[in-house]
């Protein structure tokens, strides 16, 4: 599968196509987090992203890497989050359109949204009906391409245009060598972002982290090979909740990144409020995940980027976050 | 006073001092925000600029051109909020150091804030000190020289980089005409950015924003005389009350900028919440007001850029405006 792995050149390829359409989030710096802390943290906001995660850099990229045949006949994507949203507006945006599969027990809120972005929403029944067979009669029957979530070159490519802009403006900060957390959940971002600071910015070495009971690509890296996880949900952190890591992904994970973090989370609750208070952004359980770790789980002195990957969350659960640490 | 008003190129120049100090805050947009509204809402998020708000570019600015004699010295300000943090943090960063004047009742969160950022904190009570006759003393028997929050040509300048970001921003976001709405107390931000535009992007119009019953620029520009609010204190909007516009920013105002717009405190806390949700941000109230003219107080269809000066928000404020609004 290594042959799938993209290279530099691709995300190269793929910030160009997203120049003028994706948002280049900043390198947020708190001086009075870095005080409390003795170290400079800083913080790429991806939850600023259009759709309020990363995940419209891979979907817009891999959406532009179709042919015109294949944006004509549609896209399809599973997903109950922030993939069913970044699909959603990249298909608009370049005049295709996006069936998205939800469990009909998704948050209505979600299934707005993706609706609002012009997307189809077909919803099944998770204990009575199979999304599989769902998704390919679907796309068999109208010609649709399955857009998968993390296991796609394109989408890996687009995802490292992240990485890209971490190189960039952690040398205009006088960033030199830092440790590079990232919220992981089958690993799209994560190789993304390992490619491309392997190739523009060699000492920012990247670490996954992950909330606890769902460490799967830290036992994976741990052991050399796939590992899953035993329970599927349940998570605060769903938006990086995923059974395993991928094929294409896991192989660059492994090739790049340090042992992977695993923090509780009560931590990423705590990282959200302290996100609120420093830096003023808006951050999912799962997207704070990253700062959690270069709170809470750090002890020496060493710069730190962590990658905030989304804000999707709900006022109810970020009040509670304020009312607990705020 | 005209003399005193900044050009074009004194801001150029300021944008130049501050490379690499301050953050280059996105202008960001959220399509379900503009599906909701039916036209094309932007948001310059200077909640993101280092210390949670705008304040630290005039800063910055001002403290960078005095004389190394000057700095030597050191700088004095009166301020209870986002003045004192962005004068703290500039003196500090640049080998000065700052005493900063705050009332003994000002919130104990922001004096140690303004503490953490290095600054020599003065208590005065309000009922029983005046608190420039302490700041006269001080800065005789020291030499410190004042910094102002709004009448001043370099601290005017130095906002004034907000309205070139602005200008470079929409130009590539393909927005070439709009209405630019500035959250407005002593004009400061107000009157650099509407040097910027006029210089460099004259196709996008500046007005102000207030909140109802500290309209006074609202006032004096509808009458053409600097006009001053009864009320001093009490609004939700702290952050942008003043008595009313300063002798170097009216006249830039009045100049260039449309007729003044006045928000509910209600309304802001709506678009706080709106804010929260869409764009991931964290704003203060009187950070919120120019988003909540964009959303609540337009009935055309014309593209709009709102301005969103600052996110200093205490925790219990921001739970209160999600529980009503989120």
């Amino acid at each position: 599968m290594a042959n799938l792995a993209p290279v530099i050149s691709d995300i190269e390829d793929a910030a160009i196509r997203l120049r003028g359409h994706a948002c280049r989030t900043p390198l947020l710096n708190a001086p009075l987090l870095d005080a409390d802390l003795g170290r400079r943290v800083f913080v790429k906001a991806e939850c600023l992203q259009k759709t309020g995660s990363f995940k419209y850099r891979g979907a817009r990229n891999a959406v532009a890497a179709l042919s015109d045949a294949q944006r004509a006949a549609g896209v399809i994507a599973f997903s109950s989050g922030n993939h069913a949203q970044g699909v959603a507006l990249a298909a608009r945006e370049m005049g295709s359109k996006a069936v998205i599969i939800m469990p009909a027990d998704a948050p209505e809120l979600k299934i707005a949204n993706t609706r609002a972005l012009g997307a189809e929403v077909i919803l099944y029944d998770r204990d009575t009906e199979d999304r599989d067979e769902i998704g390919g009669r679907l796309s068999g029957d109208r010609g649709l391409t399955l857009i998968k979530p993390f296991d796609n070159p394109q989408l890996i490519a687009g995802q490292g245009t992240t990485g890209l802009e971490i190189a960039e403006q952690a040398a205009a900060a006088g960033l030199n060598s830092a440790d590079v957390l990232i919220c992981c959940g089958g690993g799209g971002l994560t190789s993304g972002i390992a490619i491309a600071l392997a190739g523009k910015a060699p000492a920012l070495k990247p670490y996954t982290v992950e909330p606890e009971e769902f460490d799967d690509v830290a036992r994976s890296l741990a052991t050399g090979v796939i590992q899953t996880n035993t329970r599927r949900s349940g998570s605060l952190c769903d938006a990086i909740v995923t059974p395993s890591p991928g094929q294409i992904t896991f192989p660059i994970m492994a090739a790049h990144c340090g042992p992977g973090i695993v923090v509780s989370e009560e931590d990423a609750l705590r990282a959200m409020a302290i996100a609120f208070n420093r830096l003023k952004i808006v951050l999912e359980p799962g997207g704070a995940v990253a700062l959690a770790a270069a709170l809470f789980h750090r002890t020496d002195t060493k710069d730190v980027i962590a990658v905030a990957s989304g804000g999707n969350v709900d006022a109810p659960l970020f009040r509670m976050a304020l009312e607990k640490y705020g």
